[in-house]
């Protein structure tokens, strides 16, 4: 590949048919620095992913304009006051910008209206009124570019599958790294040190999210993100590392569980290997049509019947009857996946007129739609022994006795929990994995032994 | 040290002496967890700073009373829904939070309002207005709690002192870490990396401001934090590294310059010993009384001495005459230091009543007061080769006469320029230097080496 520019203009063109307009312009108004509180200490800046979208430019108090009629691009950057140069170094020029980015024009932003108002469009289409500046004439409608950007965002293009295989290696290898080093850290702060090292130092400046490294019973929680306690001594801990770094705006989202020990034994072998199974029949169901509602149903059902072999849930009821009463779903809590791309939890899960779930177990998921080429998703299934879910439902007896209690509480609970979770592209065939990561249990094990 | 709690009560104790009411409730609100832009991307959750100064507590939603005339403190802290327990885990218990925090009470903010009018006080001292909650029949004065606050953060307790301590050595010894793996590092990004990690993995979770890792000329870009550029193939570059990691919320603040070669040669030796010259003086100046203006104009003096042995500034004219001009501050940008606290550029720089510098070169010292015992500062001189500067300056016959621009242009200004920084702490005898960082040239030779 030889790309060098952020595809800025393909992306607009989509986002364009979506609209279906022939005229008019779009106006987007990039994100501003922030400080922390009342003092003067910057955030790092992110571009607003919108904004990225149509332009690829990552720098802040930036706007730009695009024409429907002339499909016209115009990048409109901060001028700079000259005292703020010594601070903050040189702008680049415009010959430079041009260079730099898909765009067609570069204006100034002390002429921002100006530009709004030179075009010959009668309509304006932005995402919230309030970023229009005073003095622009054009009509404003922020009732339909949102979801043109967002019927555009669901299909990846071919570059920014690439850009997604890319965050998604980085990220896979410094879970790889978590894993040759496991054995020599001591807690949970250790490992999501090394995790974060081994992706900033290849450029990711953001995590997709706040990293979660959970040892033990803490993997209950879903987003632990203490990262703070020890190991146990005895290195008998199971400890979940759901982190994925940012790459250029684009997210990668990786789950693994790896014994501390070096082995899985015992019941945490059973528990991690009905998770396994439940990726693994999930990820082979991912293809284009299929719908993300049957797909979490099925990694529920396959986590039922594991959770039934390891005595866990009682053998002399059905899966059926358990299912209707919601109580595999007490162990499978949180979603099988989501879309993926510029934010983690990326746009068009629910498109417009589908319902939220309400179903216990499945309210979390956050998709309801079929599958199609060009998606990006995470598929994450995982089993959690939450305390105070379990406690309440012991407490609840047409719920309880689905349940070994004993077996639970005295062989698995103390587990924690286990989610592994990959980042795959729908494709013509099923899908591609961007995710490489190990993650039968003798690799695991080869790499943290 | 056997302290377990952070000592809030004694902060208070001081905010109360300083208002010098016998009568009244102060009233604070935390800060809240945002998100990023309109998407569920948290950021990380970083307490506002005088919040966790009368509290110590460090999680979000939460409010806290301090009732003048009892002294009582009330830690008002968030009713967390049940649902979101699966996600965020338990919460900490009424006795937890008591054993844990220096509060005298525990109430949910399900009963702020309640809370807030059962106090017997007629009058309630807050920051903003608007964090007040609707229902409460106090009369709200906003004019003198922040004043009372920032009389109190300037004059660090010994707590704060050893707390700040423990994450300057933490910093401190990541700095060396980049020192001893410079050799190794092939762009800054690494080394950005390195300090990152070395600091991480002791549990400071934030960098009390974005790191500063800059190569050859981007030293000249004061605040340069693109830490994105290959060294030059040859390793003749200078890289200064601006670093300091937060812990608990107390900042750092730490300069080096070092020669990725592993030894300052020519040139870049001539340049850091000034800069060296300059810090050794400016610290040694640092004691009670000191007026922090003077130590800024005695390290610029020092510098503007160096900088005509090098041959930079003419032999011809006085330092007197430049300095009339304004001459050495073209080189030496920025201020010497700042306070450093809760917050990297703490408050009270500026007394009330005291006007803000507008002389060029001193317009950006952060600070026009004397030293006091308890102050913590940073002391960071600096030369600097500012392109867009010094080309202004060139163009300007009454100016360009001071420099040699020969040698300016083809020796020292490719250097880009050097910083050294330390956080020091004024005591009765002088300072105590937080910093442990090698600043010889000897020293940082046989770690880069």
């Amino acid at each position: 590949m030889t790309v060098t520019k952020y595809p800025a203009k393909e992306n607009l063109v989509k986002v364009a048919k979506n609209l279906g307009l022939d005229e008019g312009v779009l106006f987007f108004k990039g994100d501003i620095i922030k400080e922390r509180h009342d003092t003067d200490v910057e955030l790092e800046f992110r571009q607003e992913s919108n904004f990225y979208y149509i332009t690829g430019y990552n720098e802040p108090n930036a706007y730009a304009m695009y024409d429907l009629k002339t499909h016209k691009l115009t990048l409109i950057v901060y001028n700079m006051p000259e005292d703020n140069i010594a601070w903050l170094g040189k702008p680049l020029t415009e010959s430079e910008l041009l260079a730099q980015y898909d765009v067609d024009e570069i204006r100034s932003s002390d002429d921002l209206v100006k530009v709004l108002n030179g075009s010959n469009a009668s309509t304006l289409h932005t995402l919230r009124k309030e970023d229009v500046p005073a003095g622009v004439y054009l009509t404003v409608d922020t009732t339909r570019l949102a979801d043109a950007l967002v019927n555009a965002r669901i299909y990846k293009s071919a570059y920014e599958i690439e850009h997604m295989r890319k965050i998604n290696h980085i990220s896979s290898n410094a879970h790889i790294e978590c894993m040759k080093r496991a054995k020599h850290c001591k807690n949970e702060t250790e490992l999501e040190a090394i995790f974060r090292y081994e992706t900033w130092r290849f450029g990711a400046r953001f995590q997709s999210y706040t990293p979660i490294v959970a040892a033990g019973t803490a993997a209950a929680t879903l987003h632990y993100t203490r990262n703070n306690r020890l190991f146990a001594k005895d290195r008998s801990q199971l400890c979940l590392l759901d982190c994925g770094a940012e790459l250029d705006c684009y997210a990668s989202d990786i789950t693994r569980t790896i014994p501390l020990s070096g082995k899985f034994e015992g019941d945490a072998k059973i528990l991690y290997e009905i998770v396994l199974d439940m990726t693994n029949q999930a990820l082979a169901a991912v293809k284009p049509g299929a719908e993300w509602e049957d797909i979490h149903r099925l990694a529920l059902r396959v986590g039922a019947e594991g959770l039934q072999r390891a005595g866990v849930l009682r053998q002399e009821y059905s899966i059926e009857e358990m299912t209707r009463h919601h109580v595999p779903n007490l162990f499978f809590t949180c979603g099988v996946g989501h879309m993926i791309g510029l934010d983690v939890h990326d746009v068009g899960g629910f498109p417009d007129g589908v319902e939220r779930f309400k179903e216990p177990g499945i309210r979390y998921l956050r998709m309801r739609r079929p599958l199609e080429v060009g998606f990006v998703v995470t598929v994450e299934p995982g089993i959690y022994f939450t305390e105070l879910m379990l406690s309440k439902t012991k407490k609840n007896p047409e719920l309880a006795k689905f349940i070994d209690w004993d077996v639970l509480e005295s062989r698995f609970q103390p587990l924690g929990g286990v989610r592994i979770e990959d980042c795959v592209v729908v494709t013509e065939d099923g899908h591609d994995n961007l995710t490489i990561v190990p993650k039968e249990i003798a690799e695991i094990e080869a790499l943290v032994a």
